[in-house]
Order: structure tokens, then C-alpha cells, then sequence
């Protein structure tokens, strides 16, 4: 069912400092910050040759990232993204399987204008996985 | 200066379980968990298009991921890995950046075989960052 490895998600407590350092001391390729208010973050895209790093930093009030950086003050690792070919059919298979869909179990239209989901970090042995809808 | 994504590491509570998740719940290709008692786990590859996710369980006394484990108990995602062409070229530049080499501040040889280093996760935002060394 998963595919590529869309993107890994790190939650950082300085964004500007963040790219600072993925752009200068370890030389990737990173984007201009992304304000998406839609989704309380804004984001920088580390362009790998083979997948992207995302950079966020909570933005607004009840960013649904803020409580993960009380938690982790300097930042941390907050979720891998895998991609799949039909979401729709992604979320009924994981529910038949006992996998919890975060939210009301309905894909949302994440920050690339795709679908996406997040799964129960406890059902995936304490990682949260986020499944994004790429179609065929 | 980092090139590919070349994993994303996994810390879980019960490998033989999470294994299963992977291969019957998401529908990957998984690996036989391969012992690795040198590094203090037992890791089962998931081969995703584009790049690997480690999981990872603590083997014997004194695993560098009990800690982890006890601290997160399901488990939870442990670091990152970039790859790189040159570590030692690697090394010297980031420590010149006032970025902090973990244990010695050498490249240690890896699961993989290659040479690799682990960066303090305080001068990279809270993430835990493993390079390996890769060549040209
Ligand atoms: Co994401
Ligand atoms: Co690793």
C-alpha cells in the first residue's frame, strides 16, 4: 500500500535559525518560508535529491504544533509522511485492520493540496505517520 | 554538502510487532530483523522507492536506545540519516561551524558498513542527525 517516503517533518523552535543551519553548515538546497495559516505552521522544504525535510515552526494561535514544542523545547522529529495511491482506500484498509484515523477519520487537504491523514502515533509503535494522496 | 535521505530510524517496543505493521497494516516490503550486536540493536529494514525506515530494538545490556525506549514507551522516531561524500570532510566543517560531534568527534563505522557520525541534537533543533559516508 505505502509508497516513497514523501517527507520527514521537523518541528523547530527558531524557524529562521533552523534554515540558517540546514542552508549553511550543512549545504542543502532550502525554500523560502511558507506561511500556511490554514494549518497553523510555517514552513521551509529542504530539498534532498531524494525526498524533503519540512521545517515548521507554529504559526497563529492553537497551532496544532505548539503543545509538541512545549514538550520539546528546542524542536524535534514530529512525523514521517509515506505516500499512497488512493487514500480513500488507504484509510477504509487501515480501519478494517484496527488502525485509528486522527480526527474524524476523513482525509484533509494537507499543506502540498493533496489529501493526507495522520494515523494514531499508539497504533504505529509511538510514530506519527501522516499518509499523503499522490494518485497513480 | 548532504546528499540523499538515506534512512529514518525507528525505535519500537516490540520489533517482531512492528515489523508485522509495516508489512501486513501498510503493505511494505520488510526485512529478516538482522542482530547487530556490535551497535546494541536488532534492526529490520522497511524498503520504501525512495529511501529506508529503520526499526530499531535495543540488544543486549547498555543498547544506545534503552534510554530512548524508556522514555518513550511505545517507542517513537530516534534520528535522521543524510548521506554524505566525504565524513571527514564533513567533520572538520561542522565542528569549524561550532556544530558538536557526538562521542570522539571520529566517524565510527556503521550498521551499513560505511563510516558514520552522530551530530548533538542541541546544535540541529532538537533532531538527532547520523551521516554516513557514502563516496563520490
Ligand atoms: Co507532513
Ligand atoms: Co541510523
Amino acid at each position: 500500500m505505502i509508497g516513497r517516503l514523501n517527507h520527514v517533518a521537523l518541528v523547530v523552535d527558531d524557524l529562521k535559525a533552523a534554515t540558517a543551519t540546514y542552508r549553511d553548515t550543512l549545504g542543502a538546497d532550502v525554500s523560502e518560508p511558507q506561511p500556511l495559516p490554514e494549518h497553523g505552521v510555517t514552513v521551509v522544504f529542504v530539498n534532498l535529491p531524494n525526498t524533503r525535510i519540512e521545517l515548521l515552526e507554529p504559526l497563529g494561535d492553537g497551532s496544532p504544533v505548539s503543545r509538541f514544542l512545549e514538550q520539546h523545547k528546542n524542536g524535534g522529529i514530529h512525523h514521517i509522511c509515506l505516500e499512497v495511491d488512493d487514500i480513500t482506500a488507504a484509510a477504509a484498509s487501515l480501519e478494517a485492520k484496527g488502525a485509528r484515523v486522527l480526527g474524524d477519520g476523513t482525509p484533509k487537504i494537507g499543506a502540498h493540496g493533496n489529501p493526507v491523514l495522520f494515523l494514531h502515533p499508539k497504533d504505529f509503535h509511538g510514530c506519527l505517520l501522516e499518509l499523503e494522496h499522490v494518485g497513480e
